[in-house]
């Protein structure tokens, strides 16, 4: 993690946009240039980045000349167009759309469980779904003992997932409700506020959602485990920026829920939140904000004699998009994985 | 259902008390007299029903004279005091809190499911959890059919749960947190205005709290299913007044989704509630001030071929709470199940 290198974001001006440069600026991270891109419609704009002001520009063809790293936040029509063309010029595209997660060729990658998967790259590096990377991170600790049979989740997700506007929307709606107004839903196809519905991203025809899907298939990714099986139920929740899931984990045999709990408290990225005596465990409150995954109320299950229960909460924007997409650049930088001018390693 | 009775209704000024009241003008229930009562703290106060004001008086042994059913909704502790002196009086006590919903002499009972088990009674008749009664009038359907061996249930509580104050307390924090306030809890532990925490009833020494042991227990009571294996999750979350549940059912064999769809379409006090084509489902907002317990999103779980996923929301006060209430009062009208001077039964 020696020299500097030049970074692009791809949609700076939204939710996970804003939340990437304010985590450069605090983790510090190793910038020579740092290149603001959006659509022509947000170009113009002006950002500002530890003291400087600095110019959104539209994203072109000419845009990722010199550029390292490339931190796509812009959504998967945009990712789609321009990720190839930034990583033929020579950048890694870390995108946090989900257009590339299923590829083959595209790892998929949560620094504290995968690191290994992005020698492979080829320049563009997948950014998990949020829900499934705060999953993630809480059980791999206990796969990596005893491999889970069968996860049956329910989340709890905050309007941040559906970016800055959502947020703002749950917000106003809220005022509306108390004073007595009918509340308007744009984002939403529902009022979030005072309210909850399953997720609203397209069903497939087995009755799931997408983002229920992408729990499924990119945990099994992520993991390595194509025979993982997961069911989910997924939620969204009048939260702002935490998402919480209930998650039941079933395993081959008993796994001791003390040696889970030092396990959890042990793991990267993790922290465990239980105070039993003042039923004190992960709230959306307390994660907001904050880098960990807060994990709690670990228990066996009096159900089924090989399965935990575990709840957890932890921040959409940050470890659920942003900060796991900073990691994966530090990750690149210290394995010294980067392609273009910059670096040491050619494709 | 035939003459009228004599009804008083223990602890009247709540949130569920307050639904009683409803309930009984909506329904058209055939009173003579009502009697409102409450601790000495709230006597005085006075209650408009029907265009009559009736006062409040202070719960006396003299109270119960000629009463023929009581509804007690003012807690646990009022009602261990109270009930049984009332039986004694010749009333029929239907109670909503958990005093009595162990005891083997009494029976616990949705009328949508166990029915029978009110000829049993002997001058007691509790009334089930709020979240129990809800997840109960959904999958007792597919229990009669082929029974479940194993639920999984995570749920989504609302504020009323704990009673009128919490409602309002979740409101005023709410408009805090807009106007960049810092939310005060009392009622609950944790603000619960854009934030959410495990159910915050005390915690068994296996983890498990109140709540989630009455989903157990009140469960296995009701279906008359001793072996029925369930966990649960139980969530307070930003909601006035109605409950959500995500409920995994494991069953011995397949259980053929569109059958669970046509049997849950067709039960007395459940609603399918299902639009695939708008991603249209149960939610609070519908479920609110309405009878029927919301079911949809019916899916066979992916993760394991003897498992249904399902997804229900239910008015807590009401069929959570005042609705059942009122339901077993009218069973024991229809079956000539009253106790005291006004019935033909004696004990």
């Amino acid at each position: 993690m020696s020299k500097d290198v030049n970074v692009a974001i791809l949609g700076a001006t939204g939710a996970v946009g804003k939340e990437l440069l304010e985590l450069l600026a605090e983790r510090d991270f190793p910038l020579k240039e740092l290149k603001l891109l959006a659509s022509p419609r947000s170009a113009g704009s002006k950002i500002n980045f530890q003291g400087r002001e600095i110019t959104v520009e539209a994203v072109s063809d000419k845009s990722f000349a010199g550029v390292d790293i490339v931190l796509a936040s812009a959504g998967g029509s945009i990712s789609k167009t321009w990720a190839k063309i930034a990583a033929k010029a020579g950048a890694v595209v870390i995108d946090n759309s989900s257009a590339f997660r299923g590829d083959d060729d595209v790892p998929l990658i949560v620094p504290e469980i995968n690191p290994e998967a992005a020698e492979g790259h080829q320049g563009i590096i997948a950014n998990p779904n949020c829900t499934t990377i705060l999953m993630g991170v809480a059980i791999y600790p206990l796969h990596q003992i005893q491999p889970i049979k069968r996860i049956v989740v329910s989340t709890y997700q905050s309007a941040s997932g559906a970016g800055a506007r959502a947020m703002e929307e749950a917000k106003v709606q809220a005022r509306d409700i108390l004073d007595g107004k009918q509340p308007q839903a744009e984002i939403f196809p529902y009022p979030i506020a005072f309210n909850l519905f399953p997720h609203n991203s397209p069903l497939n025809e087995q009755g799931y959602c997408e983002e229920e899907m992408k729990m499924v298939n990119e945990t099994r990714k992520i993991f390595n485990a194509p025979d993982l099986k997961i069911t989910a139920t997924c939620v969204r929740v009048p939260i702002l920026r935490a998402h919480s899931e209930a998650v039941n984990l079933e395993f081959e045999q008993p796994f001791d829920v003390d040696r889970a709990r030092e396990l959890i408290a042990a793991a990267p990225g993790a922290k465990l939140v239980e105070d039993w005596q003042n039923n004190y465990f992960p709230m959306p409150m307390d994660a907001t904000g904050r880098d960990p995954v807060l994990v709690g109320r670990i228990r066996q299950d009096i159900s089924s004699q090989n399965n935990l229960e575990l709840w957890l909460c932890g921040d959409q924007i940050r470890k659920g998009a942003a900060l796991n997409a900073i990691q994966i650049a530090e990750l690149l930088l210290e394995k010294n994985l980067l392609t273009g001018a910059n670096s040491t390693v050619s494709v």
